[in-house]
């Protein structure tokens, strides 16, 4: 049993606003059937600093309530270094997608991911300016 | 040097409660005999929305502080934006899931797992429904 | 497309004191140059269970806020039942680190680490004890 095959390719995703978490399973399940791998794993890397990867039940509370989590970590309200040295906005952000990481790995079997049923892949949008368009890196490895 | 072999297998564990830590290290080393593999990465995956993998050093002070931590977080009493829409109890279940991950890599040389001396491998139990069975998927890559 | 190379090394880094963040990026860089990989991944993994991996923008404002940030979830103030029963000081330094992860992967294109501009790959220092060596183990897969 060999891991025999490399498929590299990368999708781009636009959000509308600071908070978004936008539900990136079905470009991921294509990158996979594009791969041609059957067995092995997918790694997706999100390119940005104020973005982040993570897998939830993509319900609208469970959405709400990861939102508010992370605010009490960095709040709106607090007054961040990065936005006094540089006039930006965005201290919370960065701080935010440190946090949750940029990368994320899920295993493949007869060509599918092995998610649980409530388990969705998502990009978290933390930037505070609206429209970004974020790129995701897929990475697959493994046997035909 | 080439990274031929890919091996992938489950195993399962049962959590009894809520804020449950379950040490895995065993049956992550056993997978890693089974594969063949002696110089590569195992990849850990857990398929569920209300559990998380990390490493941390297993000792009940340091597991305690744990859980003490992600409740400042996701607290008990606060109200969930999943329960009211669901009825369900476990809003704070997900949200910390999320947040810690559901994926980890660990690196092998000479067919060890090349952790430190303090830092095993953990299962970490979020959901408020007792008794889960809990299933991880370990896909290990590189070379005999 | 076969993804035929492994390759593993590792490199060290030294602290000064907690909360230190180190960019790592230049350490990186050479360990995907000496593995002659052009396209795949590099895993990077820190042995240390009061250290932890992640990529930021490595500027000092945000990194003073991201040091607040962790603080809100392991205050220095707070009693920790890993100190209580150890006489460490370190019980923060373990729930941080087992936050934030050990483990990290980056997609490579090129022979180039496929990070956004802004951003770095950090090693983060969460220990209490000055002055700590940290090995990082990384393992590059792909082709040539």
């Amino acid at each position: 049993m060999y891991g025999e095959l490399m498929f590299q390719t990368i999708f781009m995703v636009t959000s509308q606003r600071e908070g978004d978490i936008i539900d990136i399973t079905p470009q991921v399940k294509k990158a996979v059937i594009d791969s041609k791998v059957l067995e092995g794993i997918i790694h997706l890397f999100v390119r940005h600093s104020t973005a982040a990867l993570t897998t939830i039940e993509f319900e609208p509370g469970v959405l709400s309530d990861l939102r508010r989590a992370l605010s009490v970590l960095a709040p709106d309200t607090a007054e961040y270094a990065h936005n006094a040295r540089w006039g930006d906005g965005n201290g919370r952000s960065h701080v935010k997608a440190a946090l949750v990481g940029p990368s994320l790995t899920i295993p493949l079997k007869a060509g599918a991911l092995m998610c649980g049923t409530w388990q969705q892949i998502v990009l978290l949008e933390y930037d505070v300016n609206a429209g970004r368009k974020r790129t995701i890196v897929c990475t697959v490895m493994g046997n035909p």
